[in-house]
């Protein structure tokens, strides 16, 4: 008989819902050796709280995250709020003695993500972030690819993070406030090609070279709600237009610890893609591709294949080919969608609660603080026009 | 306050958990205006149903499914179950007053179909058939493109559904038992695809003037289970192999009421596709194509766009644009896969049973019946070497 | 010291053109076992054919054929005139003793096909037909690919040839008129692919078991110059549009002498697309297919790949791997385009005539009539509504 | 009647055969103004020589390049040698009032290229750089679209240029000798792509903001002959490695004189990839992208296109259609090649030297010194970990 997983979720909003989804889907699919209990909610609006609830099914609900968190039940904290509440949450958590998985990038800033990796060091606790596309079955084939040696000696990587929604039409939507989001662009989009391409290479980036960091439409039009999913405060002065404090787009190019390359790209304003998060990496026995608008494939060149080498595009669904995740799923090329990869971390992360393994590895906190040193040091590149060395 | 909807599924493997899912998930990415409940799951095998309900969340289970048709509560018939059993449960539910929402294709025989579609006739009930590809966003929006005259004047359709796992290491399967399946890649691949250029052309196929139906594999190792997933009989005999009485691929050339011409091909043996479920259709003004394995990219030729003419490459998921059944899911280019067909369908059919219009037109059994007759007739030119009129 | 081989060209329009290009290249990027010299240009209006002789580099004109056809200099007899005219020019060529490359189909008629064959047989010339798509690169790659097992056993074959110049627009030009076409997209196109799939697989196509064939507009405007190439007669009449008598599309199902199924289509109508010859071959081991569209890529799956199995987009340009042709030219990826099959057949046809072997097989008359039979087949098929039995 | 330019070409390997092709071909497929005669190549090994003048069709040949350029009888000096020759050449040639067409990129240093652009303008002659791309027809339309408003403000452009040549089993050829070709995959790659940048976006680079210059392989076998194409000296050394003293990968991030941002790599190690000279440039209105491995197609996305935006694959081959250089050639989709876009730069320059506009504009040397100088400050950049500033 199956153990029971109590679940307490804190934010309703868009990832709210993503995990909603993961923890009320994962047992439908998987074999679980716990069962995940759709426990307690915390948000703000009391109103809207409860509707989430009812269509999601959480047990119950609360307007003070706190509450959640002393609740003996609950055995799981997770995390959906925005960055810069992160630290005051999962720290929280982590001393009532919760399990904390929690939304990328890991904090708004390095500081609150150092204090969280503390925490959790001084915590038994286990620790999770939600860098779900590495639970994307493309990416985790890649990972195992590199892993078991697929490319050799990696010469580049080189990775872009493409959006386009952010336009001069887009209101001052908290993403664009730079005290709620921490950073635009940036945080969103490059938090998850640095998580990426360490994952997928095995690899750290131990350098940034160069970086620009650059904001392109600085005023906005004030958003009917101006707050942010938990925060609030809101404009609600008489002004017509408000000022974006965070970045659009920020570049930057750095190097492997293996000695190879790599360049990393975010944007919100690259016409043409909307979700356009993607990869390319090069070695000496082969090289990989993918970008998540097409997620159900991966591109693979092996340098062996001789006069019929050529881009491979794998279809990355076939349970009998042993691709991961396929199997809780569907047929061959029945492909899947956005919110899978977050049911297929939902249930690594049961396996692990369980003493399991995860199918390809997952991160904690001390491994989500590597990408926030990396989101770190860019900004100061582009700040200070100097490298930053990270191999320390 | 929502009225229910109470739902009786039966059959329990591939579709079965396929609208399982549908069911379970419409409700809460839609705003249903009846709510649609899990009440009763029917099947053969009382162990697998049990833990087949509670995965799913099905209150109730019988093996027999004749009570759930007879029980009083229950709204919804949901039929799951290999085709050749399709006319005897539909029609059973259609007497019980129940609306039926049955598999694809509509029946194993040409007669069965027929004899449904006189049942629903008699009946003051709804029906429905699972040609759940209509409701592939990407799909839906050709429908519509055609229907605001994107394309004008249709000159070809050509569709081939292709996959590959009927290889002759694959053993004899209930899928190759023609008593069973009424008919091999025919019925479950080309029935979608001939209701696809239907759905999407808006016309009728008027003629079958050419076809080839083959088996390439005729002796197949028998599988363990043998039976069906209600039916049963199975092989029992010591043999080591059995003869497949199915077809392994059927091609048929066919025309079109407005003159057109169109081709249609399925094959279980076509070495690189897992699920190419695909067409093109060229217009005067406007060309179109699909394959399943981009589920979510609709291929869009406009002739009027001169010197900047080419296919484009409509990334079907952008809900700000208009794109059908997008809103309900995440934000642009974050796919959807395969089950979300059928929750759209769900979404569709329980809008439908609340009075209101389906996004884009919805199969039921007199529709399908078209179908049917242009399977049935692509049979007949095939085994007696003539084109076969259906434009009566 | 090389050998000269003297070439006397009869018809100066598109092919005229595509043929005076090869010649004129073919020695500076192939070393050539003899040198070929342009030598003489024949064609029906005098100023047209100086003109072209001159831009083109052919030493002598002559605005009748029979002249280069007796010319004792003249080694090789190049037809690229209408279909209706080839017997009588190849027959006299071979006739006086020369080697004869002819356009294709091999002629306007199975009986006229029939009559070169014979002439062919009595001779000691060698015959060549300008099939000029087998010396694509990545056609004749697909052909050593099948040759050297890669597929197995073949399943299925599929082929389409669609262009879509011939809307309402586009005036009666000669390739609309069948008493000096012959036929329209079915000898056009269909005979393109009728030949590459018989090169690619190495099988014949034993039975045509079901065709369309078929003209969208029956009327069209008159043409300026209502001429063929070289024929005439001409309009001359008053009368603003006149009928065409060739079919704009011709689909056919038939099967492979190996066991497998093949389909075909042409058109001239098939919007979006202006050049789509392609094919899709599925064998029990791999599978390949091609578009010219996009000439310079062949697609192959190997199943043999296990969990890295996908389609792989071969750039077939590497002289270093050994891609057929690719030496001849420039460094990898530096693509070449429709002219470079030409040039290629040359080189092919001048090492022929110098005794030694093709890169991949050639065509002679004999082998263009199997294509030719295919080709009438498909249309009495389509006529009489029923199967044609080929395998005799 | 047509005026005769008689041309002389300096260099005989890889450029010098793509030179005169386009010299031989040009008056084949455009109408020319003046008739280019191919008088002389100029070049170091006499026997080779010969053979290459007898093969190509150049009437005279000479080992000492100063006696073409005093040919009284030469109007166009066509520099096909190493980089650090072009300044020495051109200039001569300038001083001896002739026409200059110079390879890419204008010379192996800065100072070489400010001397060129002083005798440029010291002389009333013309000069044209070969940046060979600009004539893709793919790429004149992309710059076609963004001068006439398609794209609006530009935001971004991303450009690499990726070969996979560069591995650690390719010997020390010229390309890998500094003094000789004065860098590696930046002059010889990345000057392509921030030509094809500042062509397309009408914007100059006005900062170099970081870059990363990298040489993966340092050691290399000897080649067979280690000299360039008309430099020499060679290693003569008994040593089996020899130091290779330019960079393999050079990537760099900048911004564009109308508010962008751009980012440029080059590299010889992109496993993968052979000739993949690529830009993305995303603006308010639409976006465009281009990879020449696709040559004949050129991305573009119109914003405006609501529902049914998307990428569109325009195949850039339709005279009919206005694309541009496609009259020339073949029918629509009868695709191009690598070499075609020196024979329709070729046609511009003949087209200019009879006083007519080229089809798209053509690069001088004081055009090309733009890009010189970004190629400069990128390894200013990179050596000295600091920004550099263009927009003086």
């Amino acid at each position: 008989m199956t153990d029971q997983l109590n679940i307490a979720l804190i934010g309703s909003k868009f990832m709210g819902r993503a995990h909603s989804n993961a923890w009320l889907n994962v047992g439908r699919f998987f074999d679980v050796a716990r069962n995940p209990v759709m426990h307690t909610v915390a948000g703000r609006n009391e109103v809207e709280l409860r509707e989430f609830a009812e269509r999601w099914g959480w047990a119950n609900t609360t307007t003070d995250w706190r509450t959640a968190v002393a609740d003996a039940d609950v055995d799981l904290i997770d995390i959906a709020t925005p960055n810069h509440v992160h630290a005051e949450q999962a720290i929280a958590a982590l001393e009532a003695g919760k399990h904390v998985v929690c939304e990328k990038p890991l904090a708004g800033t390095l500081a609150d993500a150092e204090a969280m990796v503390a925490a959790a060091a001084a915590s038994s606790a286990k620790t999770f972030v939600w860098y779900n596309y590495r639970r994307v079955p493309a990416v985790a084939l890649a990972h195992r690819i590199v892993a078991s040696g697929g490319l050799g000696r990696i010469y580049h990587a080189r990775a872009c993070y493409l959006q386009s929604w952010g336009g001069p039409d887009t209101p001052l939507v908290w993403r664009f406030q730079g005290d709620i989001a921490g950073s635009g662009a940036h945080g969103d989009l490059n938090a998850h090609i640095i998580d990426a391409v360490r994952f997928v290479t095995g690899e750290e980036i131990v350098s940034v070279d160069g970086a620009i960091e650059h904001t392109f439409i600085t005023e906005r039009a004030l958003a009917e709600s101006t707050g942010g999913e938990i925060a609030g405060a809101g404009a609600g002065s008489g002004a017509a237009t408000g000022t974006s404090t965070v970045d659009d787009a920020v570049m930057f190019l750095g190097r492997l610890s293996g000695g190879g390359l790599a360049s990393f790209e975010a944007s919100r304003l690259a016409t043409g893609y909307h979700n356009a998060n993607r990869f390319e990496i090069h070695g000496e026995r082969g090289a990989l591709r993918f970008d998540f608008e097409r997620m159900n494939e991966l591109g693979f060149y092996d340098n062996e294949d001789g006069a019929t080498a050529g881009w491979r595009t794998i279809d990355v669904t076939r349970g009998g080919d042993g691709h991961p995740y396929a199997d809780a799923w569907w047929p061959d090329s029945h492909g899947l969608g956005y919110e899978h990869g977050f049911v297929n971390q939902a249930a690594d992360i049961v396996a692990m609660l369980a003493g399991k393994e995860p199918l390809v590895p997952m991160p904690d906190f001390a491994d989500a603080l590597n990408t926030q040193r990396v989101l770190d040091a860019a900004i100061v590149s582009a700040r200070e026009h100097r490298p930053v060395d990270l191999s320390r």
